[in-house]
C-alpha cells in the first residue's frame, strides 16, 4: 500500500511551524505496513489543493490530506475535494448535530456559519472526531482511497489511530509491523552490539534489529512484519527475551519507560528514600526526578552546592578535602554524597561535581571532567567521566549517567 | 519571487526524521522577501526526482532542492537534474580538488569513487561548500533558477546564508524583511495588546505587529519589508522604541535573549549573589540558571526542599509555620526565602512552593496552586499563582514566573 500525504497550510510554507504531522503519520503508516512515497505541502488555494491531490494520487493508492479544515478555511478544502471528485456538496445532519452538541457544551452560540460548516462532499463517508468539530472524510474510489483530516495534531492523531489506519489495513489487507524496544544504560553502543552479535546473526530475515543511541543510553529495537503469515509477535518476543537475558544488568526498562521513572519505581518498591547533592548539573538531576508524578514518596530533596562555601556549610565537605583535592575530585564527591545522606536523612544519596564548561578547565582537569558518587550507609560507588566541551550536553550526560549509576546501585545493593 | 522546495530523502518518508530544513528555509526566504508556495518530499528514485522538480518549477520562479547528495546517493540526484535540464555530466576539477583537499586533511584515501563524485551537470554553477564535500549547484534558466544543496542541515544552512539567498536577492531584486523582537514578562497578552493598541493603530501599512506567547512571557515582533524603497530599518527601530517605552517595566530583553541570561546579567552588573529554595519546581529554577555559562559568579546554590523535614532542617522554616499554614502558603515561601538568604549567605533569594499535580490538591488548595517569594535583607515580594492540572507545565510556568519576579525585584530594588 503506497501512501501520499498532502499538507494544506500557510503556517508551514512561511516556516512558522515545522510539519511534524507528516513524520508522525509516516511512522504510524510504516508500523501498519504502508509506505509513504510522497509528501506535498501546499497553500489553501482552491486550484493549489486540487493540483496537489492529483499529483499525490498519481503515485499512490492512498492520499491522506491534513489541514485546511478550520472554521474559516473550511469551505475551500472541502469544495476543492468535491470539485476534484466531481461531486456536489450536501448538508450533513450528523455533522451539524455533532457540532451543535459540542458548541452547546462549550457555551457557544450556533450560527449560520455552523450550518455551512456542516456541508460535506456528497460521497464522503464521515469519520467521527471526538477531539473536535470537523469530522474526517473518507472517499472510497474504485482503486484508491482519499482521506481528509483536520491539521490539529491531536485531532489528526485520534482519527489516524481510531479510524483511518484500521480501515486502511482492512481495505488493503496489509500486515502490521511489530516493534519491541529494550532500554539499556551503562553500556556503550559498540560493546552492546558485540555482546548480542550472535543473536543478531541468527535472526530470521524478516526481523530487523536497530541500535538507537540516546543521552547516555542505547535503545535496542526489534521490528518485524509477517510476510507469509508468520507469528511475528511470538518470534519478536522470544528474540527480545534472548537479548534481555544476554544484556542482564544493563536493561533498565522497555518501550517508553524513562530512567528517572524506573529509578523511582525500584526505590519505591524497596521503601528507599533518596537525596541529591549537585554541583555542575545545577539541579538537573533533581529536576528529572521531580518531573515524575508521585516522586515525593521517594525523593526527599537535594542541595545544589554551586559554591565551595555551600559544599562545606550545607553538606559538610571538609575544607581540607576541597583544598587538597579540589571541588572536582573523587574525595569531594564522596564527601558530598555522605553529607547529603546525613543532612537529608535518606537511605541513598547521589552526588555530582565537574567542570561543565565552556571555561574553567585546566590541563589536569579539562572541561568535561566530572565525578559522580552514589552511596548508602555501607557502600560507596564512584566514577570519573571525561565528557565534551559543550556545557548543555555535559549537564545532560552527567545527570543521566548519575541516574544510571543510581539504578545499578539500587539493583545491586537491595 | 515564488519558491518551491524539493526535499529528497527516504528518512523523511519513513518518519525517521522530521523535515526541519523546509521550515528553516521558509523562514529565511521570508525574511529575504521571497514566498514559499509548495514543498514536495520525494524518494531518491531518478524519475521521482525529475517529476518533483517539474511539479515544483511549474508553480515557482525558484526551485530549491535539498538532499540526495551523499557519497552513495550522489549520482542519482545529479544525473536526474542533468536529464531534467537536458545536459550531460562533466568532470569538475575544482570540485575534485576541494574533495581531495578535505579528504587528505581527514586522512582518508582518495578513490575512483571520489572522481565520480566530482562529475557535475554541465551547466551547473558550483557554490563552494566550506562545511562538506558536496558543493551547491546553481542552474540559471532563462526565467527560473534551480538550486541543489546537500540535506545535512549545517551544510544547507551555510550555503543558503552565504550563497543562495544573496544570489537570489540580487537576481530577483527583492527587499528583505526587517524584524525586531521585544521580549516581555510579567504581563498577559491581552493587557499587553491593549497597552500598545494606540501604537499598533498608527503603524505604517508595511509594518506588521505580532504577539508570540511563550511560557510565562510574550514576544512582541515587528516586521516590515520596503515596498517602495522606504527606510524600513529606521521605521521599525522607532516603532520598537515607542513600544519599549510604553511597556517599561515589562521588557526584559530583545531578540534571542533569555530570561535566565538577563537575570544573571542584571545581578552580575550589580555584584549581587543569588540562591534558590525550591519545592514543587524540584530544581528546575536552578537548572535554568546554571545552564548559562558563567552563572557561578552570581549563583551560589540552592536547596530542593521537597519534604517538610528539609524545609525545616536546611532552610529553618519553623515547624509551627508548616503546621499552621501548610507547605504551600505565603508564610512558608517567605520562611523558605529568608532561610535561603541566611543559610546560603546571598544578597537575594527566590523560593517556590506549590502543588504541581496531577494529585495532591484539596478544595482549598487545588492542583496548580503555587506560591513564590523573592527577598533580600530588607524587602519581601510574594505572589500566588493558580495554574493548570498539568505537572510539567506547572513546573515550567512556576519557574519562569519566579525568574520574572526575580528580574523585576532586581530592577526595582537595585
Amino acid at each position: 500500500m503506497n501512501v501520499s500525504i498532502v499538507t494544506i497550510g500557510d503556517e508551514i510554507l512561511i516556516g512558522q511551524i515545522v510539519d511534524t504531522n507528516s513524520a508522525w503519520m509516516a511512522q504510524q503508516l510504516n508500523k501498519a505496513g504502508a509506505k509513504v512515497v510522497k509528501i506535498i505541502t501546499t497553500s489553501d488555494g482552491h486550484s493549489d489543493i486540487i493540483e496537489a491531490i492529483q499529483q499525490a494520487q498519481d503515485v499512490a493508492d492512498v492520499v491522506l490530506i491534513t489541514g485546511g479544515l478550520g472554521p474559516t478555511k473550511d469551505d475551500i478544502t472541502k469544495k476543492a475535494i468535491a470539485d476534484h471528485l466531481g461531486v456536489g456538496m450536501e448538508f450533513s445532519q450528523t455533522t451539524f448535530d455533532h457540532i451543535s452538541g459540542l458548541l452547546t457544551k462549550w457555551g457557544i452560540k450556533i450560527t449560520e456559519g455552523h450550518k455551512i460548516q456542516s456541508r460535506m462532499p456528497a460521497n464522503a463517508v464521515l469519520l467521527p472526531n471526538k477531539m473536535g468539530t470537523a469530522p474526517g472524510m473518507w472517499f472510497d474510489l474504485p482503486d484508491k482511497v482519499i482521506v481528509s483530516m483536520p491539521g490539529v495534531p491531536y485531532e489528526m492523531q485520534y482519527l489516524m489511530a481510531n479510524e483511518v489506519i484500521p480501515k486502511l489495513v482492512k481495505r488493503f489487507q496489509v500486515y502490521p509491523i511489530i516493534h519491541r524496544t529494550i532500554l539499556t544504560a551503562g553500556i556503550g553502543e559498540s560493546v552492546l552490539a558485540d555482546k548480542i552479535s550472535h543473536i543478531e546473526e541468527q535472526l530470521p530475515d524478516y526481523v530487523k534489529l536497530a541500535f538507537l543511541p540516546g543521552k547516555a543510553m542505547v535503545r535496542v529495537r526489534l521490528s518485524a512484519r509477517a510476510e507469509n503469515g508468520e507469528d511475528v509477535e511470538k518470534v519478536v518476543e522470544e528474540e527480545a527475551q534472548k537479548i534481555t537475558d544476554e544484556l542482564a544488568g544493563f536493561v533498565f526498562g522497555f518501550e517508553k519507560e524513562t530512567l528517572p521513572e524506573v529509578v523511582l519505581k525500584r526505590c519505591g518498591e524497596r521503601n528507599l528514600t533518596l537525596s541529591t547533592a549537585e554541583s555542575c548539573t545545577g539541579g538537573f538531576v533533581s529536576h528529572l526526578i521531580t518531573t515524575i508524578p508521585g516522586s515525593s514518596t521517594v525523593f526527599k530533596g537535594g542541595v545544589v552546592s554551586y559554591s565551595n562555601e555551600l559544599k562545606m556549610n550545607l553538606l559538610g565537605v571538609p575544607k581540607l578535602t576541597l583544598e587538597q583535592h579540589g571541588a572536582v575530585s573523587e574525595e569531594t564527591v564522596i564527601a558530598m554524597a555522605k553529607g547529603a545522606l546525613k543532612t537529608m536523612n535518606t537511605d541513598i544519596a547521589v552526588s555530582i561535581s565537574g567542570i561543565a564548561g565552556p571555561d574553567g578547565g585546566t590541563p589536569e582537569k579539562p572541561v568535561g571532567t566530572v565525578w559522580i558518587c552514589v552511596c548508602n550507609e555501607k557502600e560507596v560507588f564512584t566514577r570519573k567521566l571525561e565528557l565534551s566541551k559543550d556545557r548543555v550536553k555535559n549537564i545532560e550526560y552527567s545527570a543521566n549517567i548519575a541516574l544510571t549509576a543510581l539504578w545499578r546501585f539500587v539493583m545491586k545493593q537491595y
